[in-house]
């Protein structure tokens, strides 16, 4: 059965959606027990508190003695959150600013009570601790109640690579995650870039869009960690250079110097990352993170990566960082995939796109990932459903 | 049983408000399969869009080789509304931003997908197109399944009259569209204007409201179409020029010469379209549409038609509107009703005014309104209800 | 059993938390067949309408012939609130903007109309009036359907006081009431004031906290009328001064004087009502009422009482509250406590916080206010379900 079959009966689509992603449809919240990115290594002086939302919990950062720890940002007393004025009277706690409860940052145990010494509640009360990791400058987080597993399961093949720098920016999307990842992972998209002042000045070729050549030839890693699909752009794909209408040639790209390539590589890895190699540059790779926030909301992870072979190469590459690829490429390429993500999340959020929708042929590499996300994904988390 | 009897006991007032008028209650999103106005003639010049939501579907509205379009604004693939950047090609053609899917606007058909020439989704999808109508400058859409029925029975009688010009302007209105239609064809409700600049300036009555003397009079046209209710506010009711307190004047109204007349006529044809004869001067008539947005929400075309016998007529009806008629009747008159319509919208919005509601005899017009609509509206179109 | 027990298991904590307070966790508006003050006396001049919304009861305020009335603030015949325009044309009368129904002040009914002179309506419709009561410079409304009780049932004792004088504050915050009055009652939240601007400058001491001593002392008032709980602060519990952290001090306490003293008493009273004694200084004392508008939203009454011997006194106190009290006491302290009661809504109003809280032995004044509030407030106000 072809996609697009399924796509010219809407009925057959809609139950064959829930038929074949239950799973990922359910994941409004994400997958848990996984490694997500919770923020930047930099982002944490000793000291330094960051409140976040992941995957719907309140998540508490902080460096104490160097390293960086995650504790639940709730008392476990009146549930109020210690973010709105986080005090730390003891390197290694946290206390809470309504009644002096305070927490050991390690095993989340409640150490003492400021305003009651000795308290009978001291020692018999505890919130939740997360197990932290930080990798190429990037904190990660492993939410869930399993243990956590090897941080490099979760992350793209070569992120954790040694002699590469990486450097990066997040920010908050207004759609569900599932869109960011769906938005990063489909290669037909271009289209809506193309008048993007990056496109004519960079070292890439931008088409309008990719007609599948061999679709069997997109790889599923499925046994291992990380799991994940693989999409050979250059093989895979014949890149289309002509826009036509009827026939009609109706726009056309530009096509400067026979050294422009597209890149080469699209993957995502569960649970959530894109990979794109290379990217934006030659030189360059980025990886894309979606973190669920709400059913509404994702925190956006854009780190590039490239080789260094010391310390020179690093300060080269965070000028440029600075000079070009923040703003050009993450913002100014990126922020049309935020505009198109934030446009569809009616449909998929309110009007129940995920049966709606009519996908085609090049969607194929969208629906591999989520057959593989639904069936590999460690545990699903749906929208929270709380007494009121 | 008299208006007032009903209203006495809540209790039975409730149940009588669903027993008489039950589809009238459940049309909270007006009534399918009507012709009803979009936007104005002149919004659309040739290759503009145009995005309007009617009875909750999102229609995009362009004009192509002359004729104006209509069109679901939603691209079948992912659901993105084409009119976040509309695209146009070729003429007769829309474009979606994201993917260059292309549809034609007579048929709905998808004629090509830009990023994917020879897609074999290519003629086996469609999106809704909609019947259009161009008539007396404003642009009119058929809503619903059926067949389109002639324009002429959905509108006034009058309103397409040759030798007649029209001006006007449209408005989003925060209350539902009933609240719209019951505050223009209620006459009483001329109280409220008793402070408008308007009021001593111009060449009609205003007086503070109306008793009635004859109400058989009121004539219920619910055979032939167009259906509607027809007052006649000179030999129907007994113009309240003092309002009293007790027996004593608390209000009296300026009567400035004998010429001074209220207007003659008010009327309300279905889906919901008023007219008043004449006003705001005794050589105009004013139409008035609530267009059903949303449940909360309507938009609001007020037009001004005068009777003209050539182009050097028109030109002087047109200095007018933009001098006088547009801003001290439609806005610094009509201003009031609107405020009055979302004054009104919590009661019946959440907190089920029209079982709480306590009629008095003057809102007879507004019962044999609501009797009408219930019993003729073609087909009723009740609040969405999404899976989300 | 001990509080402290209950907590440590979240799973029991929840079912005895619904065994223990039915009623007052039903009542997320408050309690019915009260009084709860509306506004204070000054705020409405002859001819004046203060709009208020108490219990979720939408109430309108005015004074003709120099009485405080009230009066439902809904026409009953379209549901507008008189507010959006209030008219009076008569002295004991409120006319509706719409259409001119005009009710008595005293009792509700429809006595005229003044679009429709001898409208068959007239005398036969009605809406609700609300016993009023001026004391102390506050107006106070009896809610509910019982006949109402004496306004000192409902009153801290000495809030009456002949020879003392009263000024004060109001405004909205949000949050559910009875954080409000939780927030008040609760003497360990003291901890959070001591980098108040205030806690150095005045004649009172601020401990970081109170360790209970003698719990039982705690007198529950729950047999005649005003029912409360009364917290000896200078008996019961032992201030501390320095708060420690595994035996080692970081935080102590400025300590100027001998003369400093706590608060000696702290009382909360149905429907709920806090009285602090002394507070801010020894000569004045301090009640707060939280009276509830929505499920989120309650105003907060702030009120100083001091004793006076004649005009002179009452002149000197009323420069001293212009001069101090207002700023510095009742915003510069207790914004925090604004701020506190805010803080908590999400996990109170959304994650069902009442059975995930772990209450610890300080609380055991709340655990005996929302007891006594349980078992003996007259009526349980539960948000209105209201058909949409």
């Amino acid at each position: 059965m072809s996609t697009s079959q399924e796509i010219s009966d809407p009925a057959q689509a809609t139950s064959s959606a829930q038929v074949k992603w239950p799973r990922y449809l359910e994941a409004t919240l994400g997958f848990d027990n996984h490694w997500h990115p919770a923020a930047f290594d930099h982002e944490l002086a000793e000291g330094e508190f960051v409140a976040v939302t992941m995957l719907g919990e309140k998540v508490l950062l902080t460096r104490a003695k160097g390293e960086v720890k995650a504790i639940a940002d709730g008392c476990a007393h009146r549930g109020v959150p210690f973010s709105k004025e986080p005090l730390c009277f003891k390197a290694g706690t946290v206390s809470c600013w309504y009644h002096g409860w305070t927490y050991d940052l390690d095993d989340g145990r409640l150490v003492d009570v400021l305003t009651s010494p000795g308290s009978p509640v001291i020692g018999k009360i505890g919130i939740k601790v997360y197990p932290v990791q930080v990798a190429q400058g990037v904190v990660f987080v492993f939410i869930g109640d399993e243990e956590p597993h090897a941080l490099s399961e979760d992350l793209p093949p070569g992120f954790l690579d040694e002699d590469t720098h990486l450097l990066g920016i997040r920010r908050t999307v207004q759609s569900n995650w599932r869109l960011g990842v769906e938005n990063g992972f489909d290669t037909t998209h271009i289209f809506m870039h193309r008048n993007s002042p990056w496109v004519s000045g960079n070292r890439l070729a931008f088409p309008y869009g990719f007609v599948p050549a061999d679709r069997d030839a997109m790889q599923v890693y499925d046994e291992n960690w990380p799991k994940g699909v693989l999409d050979r752009l250059s093989e895979n794909y014949m890149p289309v250079f002509e826009a036509t209408l009827d026939g009609e040639t109706v726009l056309s790209a530009e096509l400067t110097g026979e050294e422009k390539k597209v890149a080469a590589q699209v993957s995502v890895w569960l649970p959530g990352v894109l990979k794109v190699d290379p990217f934006p540059d030659p030189t360059l790779i980025q990886y894309e993170f979606y973190v669920p926030i709400s059913e509404t909301q994702h925190e956006y992870f854009q780190v590039l990566q490239r080789k260094v072979e010391g310390p020179e190469d690093v300060k080269t590459f965070e000028v440029e960082f600075e000079e070009r690829w923040r703003d050009d490429a993450l913002h100014g390429f990126n922020d049309d995939d935020v505009w198109a993500r934030e446009a569809q999340q009616e449909f998929y959020g309110e009007r129940d796109g995920w049966s709606k929708e009519q996908l085609f042929p090049p969607d194929m590499c969208i629906v591999k990932w989520r057959t593989l996300a639904s069936e590999r994904g460690r545990g699903v988390r749906a929208a929270r459903v709380e007494m009121s």
